[in-house]
């Protein structure tokens, strides 16, 4: 399987996460984003939402990381929810963390690391860090009586919402203000195969130091 | 079946939508948003989440919107993919909705409408405009060579992506800049069972005029 991503997607680290988790092999494929490639046209004859990640597997491509890793989670038989209710439960982790966990990380990062500074606008980094610690509270009051986020056992629904976690660049993250989260973080990353994010794919922006 | 809603959620028309569209049995449960109901604890006990819409179908409850599309279409066996590689297509723009399609606009319409006007910020509005565009940009090349979304038939996908963009409130939206949107929306709202959000879900705040 190849997988088309660069180092600092937490979207595209959440499908290597996986395929790590599971011990495939895979390797990884990286994508000048921060120079327009997922922009091109060529990328978008891949991917017409002209982004990352996009998983190919012999004669299907895949994209959308949460539709991604239910894909993994199908032909393995792996890390999916055992019966119906549990598998709507890591489903709609997944479409929470898209929507509003992810889904403010991931923008609030990039702006907060990867844009120039003068196109980083306070107001729009204290909006989106506002939905994002909201996101934060609802994961850490459901990690209060779980050990994984569904299913009793870690699932996809985790590799999601944990995807942007690891990432050590600032974006209004600090573990140590989120308990259930942190030690959820632990238990993921003493996992076999668990690697951080910049051991599977590399990255395009020099270490910060 | 009970879809706990309010009419200004277009992630709760979404869901009224395909139940139309399928004839099928269900009541809306006025949920009163706007002040604070859905983040009260007895509210959180029938989501964690926080948020509408839920659906209750006997003993099972789910939530989030593309989560409940996804259960309504196994149920019937009606607006899903044919096959696997139909499935996986539906299911990733259900997830490209979530995250940048519905998951700008939500959040933009809200601004723009429903917030107090001391809190709104243009320079919000500003960058949230330019992510919901970039996304009508995407759908709007998808649509040049196909009239459903997904499958070349009505799915979910259809429903998703098209919740927030039949409602009224000004949210950066023009019908007219978007043919193959606009020609989309047509198809859809000529289809037997297609109503407006308003008929089908109380809204909270009187018309605009």
């Amino acid at each position: 399987m190849k997988l088309y991503c660069f180092g600092e997607s937490g979207n595209a680290y959440k499908v290597a996460l996986a395929l790590e988790l599971l011990n495939e092999s895979w390797e990884p494929v990286h994508v000048d984003f921060f120079n327009g490639e997922t922009r091109s046209p060529e990328f978008r004859k891949i991917n017409v939402m002209g982004e990352v990640p996009v998983l190919v597997d012999g004669d299907v491509t895949v994209s959308q990381s949460g539709n991604i890793l239910d894909y993994i989670s199908t032909i393995t038989g792996e890390l999916g929810g055992t019966f119906a209710a549990d598998r709507r439960e890591v489903s709609r982790w997944i479409l929470f963390d898209t929507q509003k966990l992810s889904g403010q990380a991931g923008p609030l990062r990039f702006m907060m690391n990867f844009l120039p500074e003068d196109k980083r606008d306070q107001a729009v980094i204290d909006w989106m860090t506002g939905r994002f610690r909201a996101a934060l509270q609802i994961l850490e009051a459901h990690l209060a009586g779980n050990d994984w986020i569904a299913s009793g056992k870690v699932t996809i629904a985790d590799c999601a919402c944990a995807g942007y976690l690891f990432y050590e660049e600032p974006f209004a993250f600090d573990r140590g203000e989120w308990p259930n989260i942190d030690a959820w973080l632990d238990r993921l990353s003493a996992l076999p195969g668990w690697k951080p994010p910049y051991d599977l794919m590399q990255r395009a922006f020099p270490p910060a130091s």
